[in-house]
């Protein structure tokens, strides 16, 4: 399927999705926590930064790989769009022109998509905001695109330096963005619902001032590994 | 008048202003909207982010140039601004030293400033938001500077990669920062109005779930460039 | 005692610290006054940004190297810190990888710890602001860290370009970090309020729309250095 | 087969590779060429540079996971490689540490490896270049890495932003990487030999004085798109 | 004139150029001592980098305005260019695309094109380098333009942050490039003889072992200014 | 003593230096052996690169604080240098500006100084190399500097994010910069051969096609970590 990357001028109607009620669970374990629990893979560099603060999101990534400076392929992929869906788009070169604004935003929220990751950048970001229009960008500009070169939709992607399928599902907070194959969502709920919970009691033991050394029984491996403890700097001698 | 960008020592007294009108519309536009109105052109770089969020200004630009690492000539531009100017400040080599604070806000408040826009950095920028001085800034940095070197004031510059005029219009809001030449305001804000109430009609549409290919008659087009539609991946074939 | 930095495997129990009653009236300078205060010395680079708007701190620095992507060495601090400390970590080479998210904070906090300065990544953004655990960082980063490899506690490092002693003073702010040496701290108070009590007197004047350039008596050295008004452009000709 | 990026511990002994002698051929067309030959995909981000100038080669793609700051991985895969291999490796998170240098040139030379493409650091790079061991990286830096953490050899993953395979055949140049699915080796040999033969062809027109606009005839599409001439800029008027 | 900045589909045939005596004979000073004879400034910004090393050449700027990611324009420009031009380009959006390979080097090169300098990236770099055709640009890229959208050909342009008037001289070598306004040729070369000289003459007295303390007469002045010397760091005492 | 950091004003006139034959033996590991021998600390940033190719040069640190955009310091400091020193100098403020050129290095080699490294930038790059003084620097740029505001000499200082201290050694090649203690000298230097000497054996093990895997026993750690030797992707299952 990934050699389908980097194609253009395809758009692929039916996109396998996960199930809704995972989808919507993954949204209370956050990012970082998720990234973990799948063996910590599937996140996104660190310039994918969101516009807004305090929002998390997730859901199933339609793909949109567009060509620098046009925004062409995102009229095409509104149509491909269902409710709980999220846009995932990257340009074919990079590009930090301001793809999105408000007039695509309210489309896309009157077809139910939840958010946009984009490796690349957005405009009219306080009306966004006020909408509550859900984003994560690689810049912010009001530089606007034309309309001339076709890209695709729905086929896999490089965004953020991560392979992204379409339907796979994309999980997004204030620390950046992971995806989850599709494929696996379902023991990724699993292995994150027990690491919150294991997280929950830790949360509360360390709450209480108990040391992170003794929850986790640190201090042997320490002292194998030859850690040194000195009352001050002089006992270091020079 | 470009001849004189980059020369030192010089304060121009007296510069053209826009129609404080036209100017003050200009804001209800925002900066994406204007950029396309005028033809794309007059936008700074994208290193130049606002410290606030949610404020839209406009105003007659008076420029400063500045040494590297030296805020004197700031004193000298607060006398020949008027109310509803903005500041556009440029280092003559690249600095993100924090040029300007609180003290220079309050006296620039007082004379009627509306911002500032800098190709460099700003310090205090907790009061600043606090007092409602609004800037637009390439770095934040404690990093106080001298009174040493002369500049100028009111002579052509670049900032953020853009020529800007003394007298020119600067619009600047959460995307970025726009110039508009002095002689070109009346007709950008003729464009802006035209552009502004055809983007209401379309917001209007677009929210009723009707597709931008309907909207825009895109599906012809994008036919004729060559767009296929498959149902699923594996009709691509390997 | 620089002659330490670099070193691992090493934890110092017993640091100095300066007055409480010092480090507590450092806050209400802000980090920018400071840092002209002690001589326009002590800042970190302007990458280290908060996390947070709004909140300034201060502290007696407890100093963590870290391995890169391995955050074992947090646990160990834990245990050295006191109320009213704050944690400056630097990794012992460039890593942007989430060392510190919510489960730290509260251990953190649970110990009175007040803040956190790294040079690198931090995580579980959203959690950390709503604790209302103050962090200064370098990235956010969903990324986590392992637990294989030793750092040190207390030993000078050098973190966002400064050298940081255990026991220094740290101050933080919307606009960065600075450093005061410990053996400095009176001294760099005492010229903050000095400092301090001058800019405000300066503000009421300012506030009333008196001019810098008569304030600080500038006009005459301007004109020593040869600055030149002109009414107009057209006067300097060609 | 995307499924397996990021997994770890695992080594996968058997790649398919493509016809050795079109992996040759692929040198004379260089990356530009092949990257529009086989229709502008494959290329790896701008930041991976040489560290040598004048050198071409081509190989199949031995692809290395690599935890950050760790290296073991490399003598791993030495054992994998059979001579005109690559190697491909990419840290699991971000890093710019020096993870190879003259000693695994050394035995990655002897096992008649051909190049180096890291999405990290090297070091030793004046020995590198004595030895004629070509390499493309993001950084060059004298900070070793250890040996603790596993990694992977021989599943994809995503270096330079660009899914690569085991069995790809990566081509680089004084340009950058490219990297060509094994699948279509054959299709893009014969496009490459169709471009370079064209681009022979109009290198000999051009050089003899020919315009562009002749050769490509462009002058009517020009003129439709509404290019005007005039004599000079005061024709333009205001 | 910059009015007409950013303004798209005008090509103007005749510019104006400056005596070829001087523009060659600026090139025995080099850009520095230019930069510093002609008042500091027309200095392009330092991500402008040679791809060759060694070579000095100076030409009248034919100024290219081009669309992100699109080339055509530079097959118009090389009409309009004549023996000792040097082709200045900027993208009306930023961009680090392959605009420019050996193709259009051999047709400039044909039409005596003495160089490009260009804010964006450039392909072929080997080819370019063996032709000895010089070339200054912010990034090497092998990805590929498109020819579909109109820019313009001698308009004044922003470049590397300069502003650059078709006509104005270009001078370059391996620190960057400096741009000489037409008009202030002459003058400029005078004073660029003036400081060659006098550098001329510093160099043997400082080649001799002579401090520039003393040649420059500054040990007053640093006194003045409080400059103190200590035997050893004892003497300053904690 | 690093409590003097920052200060400005002062010159301190006798440091103390290493054995010269020690000095002179260090050139012949070059920096990556160093760093590791000395426990690996010391290495300045990746950001301070050579401006030339194949010199290892190694010195006495002769160091040298600047104020932004002025290198007044650069001739006060050239009277307290010895054959054999080396220049090291920052900037109070981050600074690009080229602070150094062929005048200067003609200065400082007429006294001996073997080379210069500088977080910031130097101009007259290809002079530089002709007459074959080395620098290593954050930058190239032909803006020149002015000569207004003290710095110091002799002071210990930040310097690509290492602190280094008048007497310190220098090693620096194409790898980049490192720093010994000036007091750690002669153990850095034992350990070094040692480190070489092994790394030969190696070399010469590695270079008849001995895996490193064997070399270094490293099967029995590999399998004990849980790696796992696949035949062919299609082993893993899906």
């Amino acid at each position: 399927m990934s050699e389908h990357i980097g194609k253009t001028g395809i758009v692929v109607r039916n996109i396998p999705r996960a199930d809704p009620a995972l989808i919507d669970e993954l949204q209370r374990f956050g990012v970082a926590t998720i990234h973990e629990a799948q063996g910590r893979k599937g996140l996104l560099g660190t310039s994918i930064r969101p516009i807004q603060q305090g929002i998390v999101t997730s859901g199933s990534a339609v793909t949109v790989l567009v060509a620098p400076g046009d925004n062409w392929m995102f009229h095409v992929a509104v149509e491909q769009c269902r409710p709980g869906d999220i846009l995932v788009v990257a340009p074919s070169s990079p590009c930090t022109d301001g793809y999105f604004g408000d007039l695509l935003a309210t489309s896309l929220k009157a077809h139910g998509v939840r958010a946009l990751v984009i490796d690349a950048g957005v405009r009219d970001t306080h009306t966004l905001r006020e909408m509550g229009f859900a984003v994560w960008s690689r810049a912010i500009s009001a530089q606007g695109t034309i309309k001339e070169t076709l890209g695709s939709v729905n086929l896999p992607l490089v965004c953020g330096g991560q392979l992204v399928h379409p339907g796979d599902v994309v999980v997004a907070d204030d620390d950046g963005v992971v995806i989850i194959r599709r494929e696996e969502v379902p023991q990724v709920v699993v292995a994150s619902r027990t690491r919150a919970d294991l997280e929950e009691q830790k949360t509360l033991r360390l709450a209480k001032g108990e040391l992170g050394l003794d929850i986790y029984n640190m201090r042997v491996r320490l002292a194998e590994k030859g850690l040194r403890y000195v009352d001050n700097l002089e006992e270091l001698g020079d």
